[in-house]
């Protein structure tokens, strides 16, 4: 349900600052992309800014190219917004722009179980399946229209967030959500050219590096692998092509928990946790300081990469305990 | 809508005969499995003869192991069954039983658009997006109880047969009917874990051995890739975990044609091609005495692994030139 606040404050704004978390996923773009499509259909202004460029993937779609990307504040800022919604994103801090967001009164939308309420405006729904679904209960309750390009960018949203309906989020309001949006206008075909036909030739190749860096733990039931900057030189991949490589490991039959070792810079580490069923790796992740679902979550690592995999091998192992004990 | 001659056919029917299209795929062997289940918790017999067996990502189905397979009846064939259903079949002769078939009364469940309506009933829906949906309104409407387990193998033959709800067939009927069969029981992650997590470790270790052999030509638009004999060695892989990793390098951005170049035995190649669009690799593959379709062929190659590449390079670049002209 929106909440009365959050209409009322949509209703008397005249222009929005859109944000999501740092390294940005589908959902965030999706939703940022079809909330700002859907503002300005209602003749309001709306601008995105993101602490990081979207990956690669994502950069077909409609009105990426308007995105302000950076620490540095868009023109104008604060005094041209009347708020800021910050989408998808469970703590203020994870959007890298905290400190300068907080000048303006925040709007929070989210789906993540943990979400710190920062807003002055919260709507947190933990059993959305996407944030882009939220949107779209949004622009409707508002009476912004649904084009179909912002259709096409909430399915992707949608698509993104449920593992192409592979996940356990996939639920019969997932599946009804992905009705309405095609039906709004929301091209099949098109999301699915984005997301699997269009895959940059260096995150290809990083795949093969990344492959070639898999090992098993804990009687095969964890898998890990790595990414560092030599690898991403000889791939010629940029940052954002890693994105959904973890997939791959994950399909290995029998294992139950991934971790993804990716260096941001010399002995730091972005860390990406994957598992199945009731094997909690937001658990694991927020124990480091990040944070993400059961099956999906991330956080930093300083230290050498044999250190970082054996602290979060054994954390792994021992989440893969607590799951069994269930 | 379910035709009253076949809901009064299988109302009275005791004992039914199922059947698919030979070289079955997840729709075959999800929809004759379900309707098997839902026949047999309304107290009748069902028995399944598959010309040929499943794909072995199917073989978690429950009920797999009860499938007959080979051109010899099952036990009691003809007399101990009222008739036969043929499931996702367009003609009597695919499912290569079609002689032994004739002998019983036939019914034919379809979505097929050329159906050759062979059966004495006759039920075949262009628009289903899968034969498993229609199963699923089957057994509503004659009042077959629908478990989990049959939900599962239900919701297996749409998600397979819509490309993971990627194609065009994803329609907002075939979204809300996979809400529906999860209603019912079926689980995401169960049918997920089938078809998407079960993959043998040599598989995707070998895909990372042939994602460094990735090389681009003719403007980016042909990638070439190879497996050989020691790459096999080194993933731990078996000749069927080549299947599908083809899909990889033709998910790469501007890549209209790709060759991968399988080694059999010493200067002995297995060439598969793969297209997008009106680029015709079967009419390349039938030049070396192969054959396919027209966006996925192959054929042999004696010969050098370099005289592999520039003989396919080659004839792809000459294919895309056609295609152009068109």
């Amino acid at each position: 349900m929106v909440p009365e606040t959050l209409r009322e404050l949509l209703a008397s704004a005249r222009s929005l600052l859109l944000t999501s978390h740092a390294n940005p996923d589908g959902d965030a773009i999706g939703s940022e992309l079809g909330l700002a499509r859907a503002l300005t259909a209602l003749g309001k202004r709306a601008v995105i800014w993101n602490f990081h460029p979207a990956p690669t993937l994502y950069r077909a779609l409609p009105g990426h190219e308007g995105i302000h990307v950076g620490g540095q504040p868009p023109p104008g800022f604060p005094s041209a917004f009347d708020a800021a919604v910050v989408l998808e994103c469970p703590s203020l801090e994870r959007t890298g722009l905290a400190e300068r967001l907080r000048e303006l009164p925040l709007v929070n939308i989210d789906h993540h179980l943990g979400n710190e309420a920062y807003g002055a405006v919260n709507w947190v729904e933990p059993r959305a399946p996407a944030v882009g679904v939220m949107v779209a209960e949004l622009a409707g309750e508002i009476g912004a229209p649904i084009d179909e390009a912002t259709a096409d960018c909430l399915l992707l949203a949608l698509v993104t967030d449920t593992g192409g309906f592979r996940f356990s989020n996939a639920d019969p309001a997932a599946f009804r959500a992905a009705a309405r949006l095609i039906e709004l206008g929301a091209r099949t075909e098109t999301v699915s050219r984005w997301l699997y036909e269009s895959q940059p030739e260096g995150a290809v190749r990083l795949l093969g590096e990344m492959l070639a860096t898999l090992r098993r733990h804990a009687d095969g039931r964890i898998a890990s692998v790595h990414l560092d900057a030599a690898m991403f030189a000889r791939a010629g991949a940029g940052a954002g092509d890693s994105e959904g490589l973890i997939d791959v490991p994950r399909s290995i039959a029998g294992v139950d928990a991934v971790a993804l070792f990716r260096e941001l810079a010399a002995a730091r580490w972005k860390i990406s946790l994957r598992s199945r069923g009731n094997v909690d790796v937001e658990r694991v992740a927020r124990d480091f300081g990040g944070g993400g679902h059961r099956n999906a979550a991330g956080c930093l690592f300083e230290g050498a990469l044999e250190s970082a995999r054996e602290t979060f091998v054994g954390a792994l192992a021992r989440a893969l305990e607590l799951a069994d004990g269930d």
